[in-house]
């Protein structure tokens, strides 16, 4: 009983993610997205889009780390992917990461902190199909919203490819995909 | 690269999800919480509560369940749990969770509807304990949200113990838990 008490506080808690604000909005909306639902969104295109990974991927584990893998921006907020990461920065989310896993019960939380560490570390298979379909819905934003936040955020086409080829290590097949979208809409004046 | 298209098609559409609005607030927000970011929140409740289902379940199948159990309201709206579920209310939204998955190639869709009906059914071990987690963050949402919704609808203690004992059938332990905080409320005049 006592165990539950402290799960359920950490779901009251992790709420707030759903007020961590991001840098695109969704197609069709006014508003920006918040960090709660891009998360939901990440794990239905990843498991919709696993056959096109490069690897032998484990979909499971891509999914549970695509849930919790900006849970550490509750403490840290939400950066946009093309700033630097800075070792502080990083420091700061995983902070607030273990913060929360922390408030569950037997050590639960130690699993995630390691899936989290694992996804950043972006080596594995599975990190790496998951860190390319992270990158996927802010690029569809754009594509689909006149480039709005590359245009605010002042993002080139040199550092759109240069930041998102990276998705090719996940998946050619995707990346090869949104090539040819991003090319084209650089030609249509979406990037700055 | 045609599939890719298709499967990036059905990934932009599902982001209306994320303008469905639900009726509850999250804690500490002022505003209603949507579907979408729902989704996520369940999905991660499930993962870190399935050691109190009530039978053996494959958390796998869980959070795939709950990752697409509301896509149907894209076409057919939220619902309050408190609503009678009609035949045609159900209807409209399998109808809208087909027009969906039939955006996906290859039939990859087939097996996510045969999910969703496994899931509306509530008859299998997965299912029950899915349905569970579902009623949860309503909960939370009214019992650290001064029962903001059970009044704004007129629920009155009975309905919310009629409706939510199901909860039992998933988790027991969970239902426990949650029925001593629900007659404190109760008691405490958050219900109509």
């Amino acid at each position: 009983m006592q165990d539950i008490d402290k799960v359920l506080d950490f779901i009251i808690e992790i709420e707030k993610l759903k007020n961590v604000q991001r840098k695109t909005r969704p197609v069709g909306l006014d508003r920006f997205e918040n960090s709660a639902e891009h998360s939901w969104h990440v794990c239905l295109a990843a498991l919709m889009l696993k056959d096109s990974a490069n690897e032998v991927i484990d979909i499971n584990r891509v999914i549970r780390m695509l849930l919790i893998h900006d849970l550490g921006e509750i403490d840290a907020g939400d950066t946009i992917i093309y700033q630097s990461e800075t070792p502080e920065l990083k420091a700061k989310e995983y902070a607030g990461l273990k913060r929360l896993f922390d408030m569950l019960p037997n050590n639960q939380g130690t699993e995630f902190l390691e899936l989290w560490l694992e996804f950043e570390a972006g080596m594995t298979p599975d990190a790496k199909y998951a860190k390319a379909i992270d990158r996927l819905p802010p690029l569809l934003h754009n594509l689909h919203g006149a480039g709005h936040s590359w245009k605010q955020h002042q993002i080139s086409k040199e550092m759109v490819f240069k930041v998102n080829s990276r998705i090719a290590q996940g998946s050619e097949p995707l990346w090869h995909n949104l090539e040819d979208k991003l090319n084209q809409a650089a030609s249509d004046g979406l990037m700055a």
